[in-house]
């Protein structure tokens, strides 16, 4: 998307220079803007463990392109040595992120395209293809999303005749979590470039504040009216009317139709369906993992630093940094994500079309993935 | 409650100086501990406004304690310019914070207690009266909160056999929203002291974080073991077995059991429900407002400076500061409160006893508020 009137995606590789990973350093916005270069796989794994990138689409492209800086390692090594470093390689970038399913999915295409290689050069090529490809795979299965979205919100505009529609966000699921459009902003950002009036509720997300830095972010530089709000407000707004639809992405959905997202997702779910306000799930099919039907037993919760939630990072008087916000001695605990069981989603949206959050409905879109 | 072995009320005035009004300057929580003297009308409701004081019992005591400055001033004029400037000082202190119940109550009781005065200085001896008694009646309000919740807690203990008992809690209902003891944390203090094996969740409580700047202070100045989490926690904590109660507390209660409280309280309500917790409001009866039954409608709900949920204050490399957490432009709003209708209260604890969240219930604990 644009960045004061240049399109960028958020990971590539320039064509004449394989051997550097180029990304938006996340960690800086919004009060930042630069670009981070990345040489070897284990700055990539770091990249993606210390959310240089961060957001299920981007994870799993940033990996892929990871995977093609150890094929350009292994180039002279032996077949039997190039796939034990491709492996290494491999289970360093699975590591660094339990929870999101595209990180695993992405390194695992890759290893396959390279397995079957003749020699080091073949094994590089196959490598920077499939690294594009799963970039370029991921910015149109959100521009799909946001297309099979769109006549949800049309409608909830005509049904309010002119007046703004009111749209409840939470985290970073926007075109900074992917490598372009997003996928829960896919929708508000079709529907915008449309002419529908629209405005998104922005949910801060605490503990790391993804969308006050980066959804806040995303939103005004493409002009999107929008108001950030604290992580308790929701509940109070749907119960005044003030929310037409929920939309978030999804960093794993299991084929059942359950949905681990951000630590929060869930409180929102709840107070949506008790207020009847339609919530939404938008995601890429590559977040579903086919293999769980239970999300809540079979879904693993990263936990992670406790500092994340005692300090708060912002740009203070002489630049970017962090204020404690509770006694030293004070404990914390930081649950990255919690599982929205199936029966709050009133929908999914995937790149191949809506459909209801159960295994038969999901089966429809995905038969290939049903025994 | 003890501060470093001191017992400290949050607000009080020294027997020999009553025109000084004293109070923990709670803005500077949890980096500093400082008393601040408060001498006229106009910087008691600075105080209030500016929120050096804030929760419910807290509001009241200090307004209290502020007409009794505006009795001292009024010492010398003539009855009608005395009532006239009693007047005045109550719209003042009253406008402060129009979400808070048990401000105007306070500040109306002094009305009643100074207007059938002979004098000046008769009217002084009954405002420092007054103003002790408010004091003292919402110090054992708290106590008695305790000791009615009590049961419930040990009834809990008993059920997991020397497992902690987990408690979530949100804002800061402690004593530091009241005159000593606190609403929410008087069980829990009572609890512990007794011996009873048991663990805190804190709620951070953004935008302005009583919950990670108060609550987890007063908590590990006492000894009791908690944790701070961020706001969007509670509901993965409830599904996963984490949470035995919540007890919150309120800002203002109808007859039919409507609670508002810190915005936040009402997704808590809704995830407890849904994960079968039990919801406990603690309340001081101050805190009803007889008036109202639909606390949804009725209930005014503040809206504050946007630039509390832009910022966040803490503790930077060099002392006390604040960071932008968003792009300089980002518009945002700031919810103070929100309503949890009764259905989501299992029960609420009074100082004259535990009942349910209906008409017919607290009616027969406080008849005289029913005609």
């Amino acid at each position: 998307m644009l960045v004061d009137g240049t399109h960028y995606r958020t990971v590539w590789t320039e064509p004449d220079r394989p051997e550097v990973v180029r990304i938006i350093d996340q960690t800086l916005l919004p009060h930042e803007f630069e670009i981070m270069e990345l040489r070897t796989v284990e700055e990539v794994a770091r990249a993606i463990k210390e959310m240089h990138v961060r957001g299920a689409g981007l994870i799993g492209a940033t990996a892929a392109y990871g995977m093609q800086l150890a094929a350009l390692r292994a180039r002279s090594l032996s077949q039997a040595a190039a796939q034990e470093s491709m492996q290494e390689a491999a289970e360093l970038l699975i590591a660094t992120r339990p929870t999101a399913k595209n990180l695993e999915w992405a390194v695992q295409r890759q290893l396959e395209a390279t397995e079957q290689v003749a020699g080091g050069e073949e094994r590089v090529e196959a490598a920077i293809t499939t690294a594009a490809e799963i970039a370029d795979e991921d910015a149109e299965q959100c521009r799909r999303i946001g297309e099979h979205a769109l006549p949800l919100i049309e409608g909830i505009a005509r049904a309010k005749g002119g007046d703004p529609v009111n749209i409840l966000t939470h985290c970073n699921a926007g075109w900074l979590a992917f490598v372009d459009y997003g996928s829960a902003t896919a929708p508000i950002y079709l529907a915008h470039d449309e002419g529908v009036e629209l405005h998104v509720w922005v949910d801060e997300t605490r503990p790391r504040g993804q969308g006050a830095s980066l959804t806040a972010w995303e939103l005004g530089k493409h002009g999107v009216p929008h108001h950030l709000v604290a992580d308790n407000t929701g509940g109070h707004l749907m119960q005044h009317g003030l929310v037409d639809l929920v939309i978030v992405g999804s960093d794993r959905t299991t084929s059942t139709g359950d949905v681990a997202n951000k630590i929060g997702t869930y409180l929102k779910a709840v107070a949506a369906k008790e207020n009847d306000v339609p919530f939404y799930v938008a995601l890429p099919s590559s977040t579903f993992d086919w293999e769980i039907e239970d999300g809540l037993e079979e879904i693993p919760i990263e936990e992670r630093d406790p500092d994340e939630q005692r300090y708060v990072w912002g740009l203070g008087p002489s630049g970017r940094t962090r204020v404690l916000t509770c006694p030293e001695e004070t404990p914390a605990r930081n649950f990255g994500f919690d599982v929205t069981p199936a029966r709050y989603v009133t929908r999914l949206i995937t790149e191949r079309g809506v459909c209801e959050a159960n295994s038969e409905s999901i089966k429809r879109l995905f038969p290939e993935h049903y025994g």
